[in-house]
C-alpha cells in the first residue's frame, strides 16, 4: 500500500512519525507492507517552496493508494494573504484529489467522560455520531467579488450531483449504524439549502428502510447541546459541516482523539486527526498521538479494506486508555506520559 | 409610548397578553401610558390576508416608538414556498424597520443551573455573554440563483458601513461591560470575512480601550461549549449570529427565559423572546411568559430610555425564580405554575 504521508507543520511531524510506527507494527503482524512517500505541504511548503502546495507535491498524494496528513498551519503564517497560507494547501488537496466527503464521528470514550463538557445525564453512556460534512461546493469555493475593504462578496452555490452523492454516502453509512440520517440546512431561507433538501429527499426515496428528518443549522447547534442522543448520522454542506462539526467534537471533551477521513468517488482517501498542528507543544514529547493513529485505521477500513487490521489499531487505543495511560491533554492534571509512550503502548 | 404589539403565532397571543399587564403594571408605578395597536404578521396575517407581512401592518410598526413580537411561524405553514412563510414577515420586519443589529444576551440564572446542559466547572456562577448579530447583509439577502433542483446560488455580501455600524454597538457595549470584543468570521475562506474583519480592525482605533480578538467562526463553536466563559461582548455576521446565538441560548439551558431587541439607527427597536411559538402547548397556560416580559425591559432600556422601569422588571423575575415560582419548562418535573400566575407574580 503506498501512502503519501503529509507531516506538514507544528506536531504534525512527531505525530504522524508515531503513525508509521502503528501501522509498519500492522504491517508485521498481518502481513503487509505500507509505503510512505514524504509530501511537503502547509506552511512548511511555504517556506520551503512559497506555495503550500506545489504540483508535484499534489501528484505524489495522486499516485498514492492513501494521503495522511498530520496537521498544517500555524500562527507564523496568519498574517500572508488567504491565497498563500497553509489552509489553501488542505483546500487544494480536498479539490486536487476531489474528495467530496469529510467524515467525522464524535464519540465519547467512556474512561475519558470527566473531560466532557456536557453533564453525564446529556451524554449518556455511548454517545456515537456520525457528521458527513459535503466538502466541493457551498461558499468555499464560489466566486469571490470586491476588493476587501468598501464591499465584498462570496458566491455560495451547489449542484444536484455534489447533494447526490454525499447524500447516498449518509444513507449508506446509517443502514450500518441506526438507520436514522439528519440532514441539516436553512432552507427557511437559502436556495442552495432548498436545493440540498429538495435532493436529499429525492435520494431518500432509494432508502425506504432509513428513518430522515430535516433540521435548520440553527436548531442542529442547539440540539447537539441540549441532547446530541438524537443524532445517528448527520450530513451538511460545507459550510454548516465546518461548524457544526467542530462543536460536536468538542462536545465530546476528547479533541485529541479524533480522527476523520476525506472520501471521493475513487478509493483514494485523505486521512487527518481533526486537531490542529499546536506549534505551542511543538518539539515538547507531549502531543497525543491517538488521533493520528485512529486516522490510520480509518485509512485501512476505507481506502485498503483492511477491516480487521482497522478493528485491531481501534481495540489497541481502548485497551491503553482502560490501562490509564494518558498523554497530558487527557490526564486532567493526573500522571502522563509522552507520544512516543503512547504510541509504543499501543 | 406607542407600542405595535405582534402578537404572532402558536403561544405568542398569550405571552404578549401578559407583556401588556407587565407593562401596565409600570405604567401605574411610574406614571408611563403605554398604548398598543395590535399588528398582524406571521401565520395569522398568511391565513387573514395571504401575505406574512401586508404593507399596512408594517406601517403601523413604522409609526410606533417600538414592536413587541411574540413569536411567529409553525408547522401549519412549513410547506409553503419559502417567500411566503411567517419567517418572511420576521425578515421583512427587520429590512423594513431597518434594525441592523440582533442584540441576545445569553445569562444563566443561578436558581436555573440544573437545567443548563454544560457542567458546572464549565459555566461557573454568572455566565453572561452578550451577542450582536448583523441582520441586514450577508447571505441573508444577496441575490438567488438557480431552480433548487440541479443548481442554486446566494450571494453572500457585505459593505463596509454594514460592518462599520455594528462594530461601533459592539465597542460601545463593550464599554459598558467588560471591556473586551470577540469578532467572529471564517477569515481564512471568505472575502466578506476579510472585509469584515479589515472593517472591525479599523473601528477598533477608535476604541484603544477595549480589547479585541478575532475568532473563526467554527472555533467559536468549539469555544462556547469548551469555555463559554471567555467571552464578553461577542459581534458577528448575519448567518454565523444566526447559529452561535442559538447554541449559546441553550448552554443557559434556559431559552424559555432569553429576551432579545433588534435594533437600528434610530430608537425604533423590535423585542421578542428568542423562543419560538411552541404549537404544541399553545392555549394550555403552560408557556413560560419570562421571556417575552424580559423583551419588555429591553423595551424600556433601549427604546424608550426607561432604565429604572427595566431594571425593575429584571428584577421582579429574579426574585420570583428565587422565591421558586416556575413554569412547566423550568420546573424541572417539580411543581409549576401557569403563565397567567408567573405574570401575576411578577
Ligand atoms: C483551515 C480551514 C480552511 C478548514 C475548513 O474550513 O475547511 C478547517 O477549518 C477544517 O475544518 O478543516
Ligand atoms: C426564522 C429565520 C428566518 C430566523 C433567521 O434565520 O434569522 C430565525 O432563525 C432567527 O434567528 O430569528
Amino acid at each position: 500500500y503506498k501512502i503519501a504521508r503529509i507531516p506538514g507543520d507544528g506536531i504534525g511531524p512527531e505525530i504522524s512519525e508515531e503513525a508509521v510506527r502503528v501501522l509498519n507494527r500492522i504491517g508485521e503482524l498481518y502481513g503487509h507492507t505500507f509505503t510512505c512517500a514524504e509530501v511537503d505541504a502547509g506552511g512548511i511548503a511555504i517556506d520551503k517552496y512559497g506555495d503550500p502546495l506545489p504540483e508535484e507535491q499534489l501528484e505524489i498524494c495522486r499516485k498514492s493508494d492513501a494521503v495522511l496528513l498530520a496537521a498544517v498551519g500555524g500562527e507564523k503564517w496568519d498574517d500572508l494573504p488567504v491565497d498563500k497560507r497553509p489552509e489553501k494547501g488542505l483546500l487544494r488537496l480536498r479539490g486536487g484529489l476531489g474528495l467530496f466527503a469529510n467524515l467525522r464521528p464524535a464519540i465519547i470514550y467512556s474512561e475519558l467522560k470527566a473531560a466532557c463538557p456536557l453533564k453525564d445525564e446529556i451524554v449518556g453512556d455511548n454517545l456515537d455520531i456520525l457528521i458527513l460534512r459535503e466538502l466541493t461546493g457551498d461558499v468555499y469555493f464560489g466566486e469571490r467579488g470586491g476588493d476587501d475593504i468598501t464591499y465584498s462578496s462570496d458566491l455560495m452555490n451547489y449542484h444536484d450531483y455534489e447533494v447526490e452523492r454525499i447524500a447516498r454516502l449518509a444513507f449508506e453509512s446509517a443502514r450500518k449504524r441506526d438507520k436514522k440520517v439528519t440532514s441539516v440546512d436553512k432552507a427557511n431561507v437559502l436556495a442552495t439549502s432548498r436545493l440540498w433538501r429538495n435532493t436529499v429527499n429525492r435520494v431518500a426515496k432509494d432508502y425506504p428502510d432509513i428513518e430522515l428528518n430535516h433540521m435548520y443549522v440553527d436548531n442542529a447547534a442547539m440540539q447537539l447541546v441540549r441532547n446530541p442522543r438524537q443524532f445517528d448520522v448527520v450530513v451538511t454542506g460545507n459550510l454548516f459541516g465546518d461548524i457544526l462539526t467542530d462543536e460536536a467534537s468538542m462536545i465530546t471533551g476528547s479533541i485529541g482523539m479524533l480522527p476523520s477521513a476525506s472520501l471521493g468517488s475513487t478509493k483514494l482517501g485523505m486521512y487527518e486527526p481533526i486537531h490542529g498542528s499546536a506549534p505551542d507543544i511543538a518539539g515538547t514529547g507531549k502531543a497525543n498521538p491517538i488521533a493520528m493513529i485512529l486516522s490510520c485505521a480509518m485509512m485501512l477500513r476505507y481506502s485498503f479494506d483492511l477491516e480487521t487490521e482497522a478493528q485491531a489499531i481501534e481495540a489497541a487505543v481502548k485497551a491503553v486508555l482502560k490501562n490509564g495511560a494518558r498523554t497530558a491533554d487527557i490526564a486532567a492534571g493526573g500522571k502522563s506520559i509522552s507520544t512516543r509512550e503512547m504510541s509504543d503502548l499501543i
